[in-house]
């Protein structure tokens, strides 16, 4: 493979929605998320390879190979980010899988199987509210008339969005079966860096709930309404998410909770709310478990409405089980690894990815490189390009491997 | 005076920016409110009053007398409102003032006094968040420059959106010295109604003190970062509201404390937040008190930051120190209601208002009438018709009685 093409075009793909400290924010769908398709189809056809989207707006490169009508080999992520996110969520694993599929072409190999890239749309979850959105579309986990309803904050439909944007390919365009499925992906946690191990076999995925808590209570004015005779939701919100806190850290164990949006309506500095609404990110590796946390952490918030007269309301917005990845392909890529020197660590992602549904067309893995500081939804994420050249040398000889057998 | 055109007058104004769920929501300077002057300037043209309005965009309506050189009594308040807020805040003061001027007019009295009736600008804090800021402008509280360069939450500024809608004025259009201001307002409070009394006769107003809180910590991806591995100021947010609060709910004293704005940023299900910013408006009825309530506060905002090791900074927005209002006025308009048999009750005013400041320009008081469940800043916001006759004969008799002598 040629590391410094895929330099060449990672840099260039991390100018479109550039932020100021060295991140991007290219929000799925938007004018940035255009620019960024563009380039990479049009890279894609100077490559000469086959490329469609689907009515999904997720695009496929193509690469038929000798018997165009067998399963394929798909290498892929997301190009979508969050607000002030980095520039290697996702978008490595899209450009190491293209870089790939590139050097098979040029190397002529005989292709047993097609081989694919697959850029999937709105993964991250940050403007449509749910995450892996194009890959769970395809895979049956939502039915199209919901994907295409769902709203951004500004009431923005998803199809709306995607047409606007030239992006709404055809239903006979999605991707069926699959031979296999390999993401490549920063790990955004801090286990590789902190063992200085370049490469993650990743074994599976944890679970992960999501959901949006309302406590509504009454509105009225900060400088005459005595304190004994408020119903303020925002007394119950931060008591809610105080003690929500206290208790998963109690647990001690692997379960994660996380309330990354909060605001209060009508949200004036001299008037009680009359409704806040916070998002509450439950994980858990094993899928009893996380259901437990879950129940709980509802009981809690209805607990602290009935204590202070208020309102309460939790609303589920995903569920996504724990997933395990597929037994063969970790082999292969453990061997792989092993064949070139090149030290790994198999280990279970915390965040979710494209391989999470991808797997319900047919077996998957995923290739971690390491996150500089364990950093990652923010500005600062870094991965070295040695350990990226380390983990794709060792996932092109799996995908080598699998297409010509 | 003629109730039936004040109501006449007051309903045609409620239309103005009118909420589904009866209240009004016209934000200082902006379109809605541009449309609530132009129907009250009109008004005042056809009552044939001389109209004017000021660099900040206050409009005053004046009746001359028999010595245009004198002093003037001055009655009035605001029409701009919160977001989704109540019909009565402020319009009433503006519109019983406009109606006991054209009474005395229509009655031909032989006035020793300009009579005037002025309508302040952005009194409510609520797009440019400063309170009672045409007010403060003209007596001095806030510089011009301070006042123009002011930005609502989209980056516009005042003096553009004033010009925007027609309403920058001379500067020697602004009032000067008063013989006396009086404002009717409704009370925003639960006290009147309590005790079934029609009309507050207000003594003065408690002091006000305006905070912007920032907690900033690290963003980091919610499905990898383990909770010891955190600084979320989320979580130092919730504990400081919280801490504040049974603080302030300890001192069982008149100290009133409200949080009524809360947001995360960036504000994403699956981030770690990298900073959370709250409002704090702290209130006492003792200018002493209020800055040594102001001070624990601030302390105990620091405390959590340390404790938590994140960062914290705890902005000033507006001081208004509380405010005594004129004795002899308070004296008159007892008098006035003791004449007519109007029952009243002596009290302060928890809310900020602008006779706060007018009392820079000469002696000054307050009319309250009840308010329904004592609500405010809100769509709920009522107060009786009868209630509101009694206090506007009660202001009547005593404008009459400034404006003869
Ligand atoms: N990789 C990633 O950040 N995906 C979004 C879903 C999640 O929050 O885990
Ligand atoms: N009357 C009124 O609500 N004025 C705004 C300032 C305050 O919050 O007290």
């Amino acid at each position: 493979m040629n590391v410094e093409r895929l330099k060449r075009r990672f840099n260039k793909m991390a100018e479109i929605g550039a932020t100021e400290r060295g991140g991007v924010q290219r929000l799925a769908l938007s004018d940035l998320d255009k620019e960024a398709r563009d380039l990479w189809m049009k890279w894609a056809r100077e490559a000469n390879f086959n490329v469609r989207f689907d009515d999904f707006g997720n695009m496929y490169a193509r690469l038929n190979g000798r018997f165009p009508e067998k399963r394929p080999i798909v290498l892929g992520s997301h190009l979508d980010s969050v607000p002030q996110g980095g520039r290697f969520d996702g978008t490595l694993g899209v450009l190491v899988g293209f870089e790939i599929m590139e050097s098979l072409k040029e190397r002529e190999l005989e292709l047993q199987h097609p081989v694919e890239v697959a850029v999937f749309s709105n993964e991250e979850g940050a403007r449509f509210p749910t995450p892996m959105l194009g890959s769970g579309a395809i895979t049956g986990v939502f039915t199209k008339q919901h994907v295409y309803d769902m709203k951004d904050n500004n009431e923005l439909r998803f199809e709306d969005e995607l047409k606007r944007i030239g992006y709404q390919g055809e239903e006979t365009n999605r991707l069926k079966q699959v031979e296999a499925f390999i993401e490549l992906h920063i790990e955004q946690g801090p286990v590789l860096e902190s063992r200085t191990i370049p490469v993650g076999v990743v074994k599976g995925i944890q679970g992960l709930s999501w959901h949006q808590v309302q406590f509504s209570g009454e509105s009225d004015h900060a400088g005459t309404t005595p304190l004994d005779h408020r119903k303020d939701p925002l007394l119950s919100a931060v008591r809610a998410v105080y003690r929500i806190n206290s208790w998963v850290n109690s647990l001690n164990d692997e379960t994660l909770v996380t309330f990354g949006k909060f605001h209060t309506m009508p949200g004036t500095i001299n008037v009680i709310p009359s409704e806040v609404t916070f998002s509450m990110d439950i994980r858990h590796p094993d899928r009893s478990t996380l259901l437990n946390r879950v129940e709980v952490a509802k009981r809690l918030v209805r607990e602290i409405a009935l204590e202070d007269d208020t309102l309460s309301l939790c609303e589920d917005l995903s569920f996504m089980p724990p997933v395990d990845f597929d037994h063969s392909l970790i082999e292969t890529l453990k061997e792989s690894c092993g064949h070139q020197g090149i030290e790994y660590l198999e280990l279970f992602s915390g965040a979710g990815h494209d391989a999470m549904y991808l797997n319900r067309l047919g077996r998957t893995v995923m290739v971690f490189t390491p996150s500089t500081g364990g950093k990652s939804h923010c500005e600062e994420e870094e991965t070295s390009w040695e350990d990226i050249k380390l983990a794709s040398a060792a996932m092109e000889q799996t995908v080598a491997k699998l297409s010509l057998s």
